[in-house]
């Protein structure tokens, strides 16, 4: 499982207050907590005023790159500030994200084509997010197309479906479910990819519904996950998951995991 | 999704001393929170000394009768308890169980023929456990062989995969998903049940281990369950893979058994 770890974004108040403080000691905790975790990348959101975004994004990057070699997820609702933080970062690290919404996807894909630069992309248009698995999976299409005009592999590809919120459902996590096997079919080397917790909007415990999520999106292909890595009942899920999935030989990973303290009681 | 509470168990060190001791408090009071906390059978196994087992089925399976109208599953390796047991229950419940070994099945079928009660079979006969799906489902003929035989519809079959310990295995539970996948295939109506706990033998942090199992096996068809009701994780895990599943229309059963404390934080 690739795990982006989602700890270092502006829109959580105590990194908002860390932003506005200017604590670096904070940040750079978040990301050396992160990195122990054993994350594949580390987000950095900014969440600040446009026009301070780029500079605050610097310095969250320059933090994080301070105390650890892990890779940056730049995350901005901007495409042009990613585009500006892609600069900041010493190594090839995933850009978050892009969909077919206004020129995001003209912006990135260029400027990543002929690097090792990875990218989210959600399923989603200038229409919002579509409500059946086939408009989602046309949306994809554009997607595809765009990364081969663009000679951008598929597996540097993370494709976010867009989980919906489950209280409001009628039948369940069937359609992501579908776009998530469909996605992987049409492309065995495509990362799929989601945010844990949007699912649980609105219910009570949700811990325990997004860990469930979690285990059937793995089943169906989900490979990649936007979460906190310091959450240890997920993470132990997830390592369970991979064994139960016969992803991990003799729970050899599963043990070693938990031998290093990622999941299970706190030492 | 139904499930069969497994806390009266003598081979569990505080019922085995609360037999030995004839505590009916303890039992009584075991019976009331598995009622409580809304299980469809109370399990009651003796584990003592073939020659008191009988008896001592009687004295458990009426402690049960008094304090709650929850059908009960009699548990034995006997076929032969199971039948004495039998007349004991006050309304038809479960017998637990039979499989293709020795005569199980030829002394259970005709007893249960005519009646309402229903029947955990386990795919397993004098050879041991099949370790192929295809010898599985072979056994599954089998056993469906002899329900026909004796008219007992699929409905009232609740069929017990054997789930073997993952710490061994080379390719996950693939095995076991693909049996249950298939007999709901070929019974749309049958019951496909296991124990939630075996699957995580030998491994640290068990309870992470059975909760992604279940998840995937209810994915896979699983709609039955010998587990610990009190296990407010579990409880809260299967609730919230119901309502992913389709199975719980804008999550009012999910909801519905948080508010009543079967799962979420002690209040």
């Amino acid at each position: 499982m690739i795990i982006i770890g989602e700890k270092i974004n502006g829109s959580i108040p105590s990194v908002a207050k860390a932003i506005a403080e200017k604590d670096a000691d904070f940040i750079k905790n978040l990301a050396k907590l992160q990195s122990a975790a054993g994350v594949a990348f580390i987000d950095v959101c900014a969440s600040v005023d446009e026009t301070i975004e780029v500079g605050t994004m610097k310095w969250l990057i320059d933090l994080v790159q301070e105390v650890t070699d892990t890779p940056i997820a730049v995350d901005s609702p901007s495409a042009g500030v990613c585009a500006e933080a892609i600069k900041f970062c010493n190594k090839p690290g995933l850009v978050n994200s892009v969909s077919l919404e206004g020129d995001k996807i003209d912006v990135i894909f260029p400027i990543i084509a002929d690097t090792k630069w990875q990218c989210a992309a959600l399923l989603c248009d200038d229409t919002g997010i579509p409500q059946t698995a086939e408009k989602r999976m046309e949306v994809f299409a554009g997607i595809m197309k765009k990364a081969k005009e663009y000679n951008i592999d598929p597996s540097r590809l993370h494709i976010d479906p867009l989980v919906e919120m489950l209280c409001t459902s009628e039948d369940g996590v069937k359609t992501v479910v579908d776009v998530i096997k469909e996605i992987k079919a049409q492309y065995p080397t495509i990362h799929v990819t989601g945010a844990a917790s949007n699912v649980s909007f609105n219910l009570p415990v949700r811990k325990i519904v997004n860990q469930a999520f979690v285990v059937l999106a793995m089943n169906a292909g989900m490979d990649s996950v936007i979460m906190d890595p310091l959450s240890r009942d997920m993470m132990g899920m997830i390592y369970a998951t991979e064994a139960l999935l016969g992803m991990d030989e003799y729970c050899m990973e599963y043990i070693g995991a938990y031998r290093e303290g990622i999941f299970g009681p706190q030492k």
